[in-house]
């Protein structure tokens, strides 16, 4: 497990630059490969979940992937490596410009719009998911981190590789 | 028909972002379904069109839809209610960071990049189409309204979906 | 070959939306086919180049694509012409938000997601490219400009329209 990144909240910069920086550096990290990195951009008890357009319209509560703290982010980790998953292809997100709304201080909602591709080994790259984040962030001194990120993915076709984080 | 949503500029907001917000807001109005919403991001007598780039190119400035006017855009969106249209399939729009040149008080011309993606009701995924945006967007103390939104898409290929609003 | 388009910084301006105005013009510039305008993004001898992941991993320093200063794109975009490449298609670039960090004084290394789709004359559209610009950007009284662009490409698989600039 490597250093744990800081995102510190640079001087002069506004919480929407902050945050925007924010998405996006977790976008790098991920298509990097650098998964290790994957849990430090959640709060200790941070959530993580994903789950599909139809199932939040039907409201049913549960998910496809739900992390609850860096622990389970970190063992989900562990086990996909074990698995040697992420031996054969790289991820490409494009995110849109986030929508943050302040929920009070500190605190924000974000939604984005996404797009990721998937490159296989052998350079095929194809059309991998589309959807939306809903994010709640907090803001600090010390930094910017997830208090929640929901994946609300707008297929209901489900790729196996959906365990890697998104 | 649901209320109007109001865009207000919120204090202490740059006009791009304020401008940057609202073509965010916009897709993701439609990526969400609220179609009857469509109409209330546009002036009064706002115009909307959808052309292709060779169209443009050749000066031909008869394109594949025009509405003139919220009356149009409403009943435009009755009738693809009533075809059923909007039954089978959602979209996801991404779009690039606007280029924003002011015209006069409150007037500016916007130019953006998109992509856009249909995600079918068996979950299929594909693109759809890709494009530019050319805009001219009023900005008051009331709020940002499309004065006139072309949609200039780059292929010349139509789907009979291109009928949604882009 | 057309004027060289001038970038200049506009007053009140932050350097990162400068930066990020410029990324986003490039693409418009290439994507509209204007590509004799390409060379005027760089400086006098400015590097443009093209590797993919795997060679940067492995520490390839050889890509596949080398251009040291303007006369040498303005070449390659002349051979380009010659061989009617730019007849049959067209493209479509979307770009992620830029992470900017400044080096020293006026010069600024920045990172950037893209994708790229192709647009062919029969109208067909689909994915081109993806991957990462690693560009060092200088930022002056006179405008902003390229002193390296270099595109890190996430696939293998090259196709051999690659030589188009990215």
């Amino acid at each position: 497990m490597t250093a744990r990144p800081v995102f510190a909240t640079t001087m002069n910069t506004t919480p929407f630059d902050a945050i925007a920086d924010f998405l996006e550096r977790y976008c790098h990290t991920l298509d990097d490969g650098s998964v290790d990195d994957w849990s430090a951009y959640f709060e200790q008890d941070g959530v993580y979940r994903v789950t599909t357009r139809e199932n939040v319209e039907a409201n049913r509560p549960i998910g496809i992937v739900l992390c609850e703290g860096r622990g389970m982010m970190d063992d989900r980790i562990k086990a996909l490596k074990i698995a040697n998953i992420f031996e054969s292809h790289t991820f490409r997100h494009m995110v849109g410009r986030p929508i943050v709304e302040p929920e009070f201080e500190g605190r924000f909602t974000v939604r984005s719009s996404f797009s990721v591709f998937r490159i296989m080994y052998t350079g095929k790259t194809d059309l991998f998911a589309t959807g939306r984040y809903e994010d709640v962030v907090s803001v600090s001194e010390s930094g910017i981190l997830f208090a929640e990120r929901s994946v609300v993915l707008d297929s209901r076709l489900l790729d196996t590789l959906m365990v890697y984080p998104l």
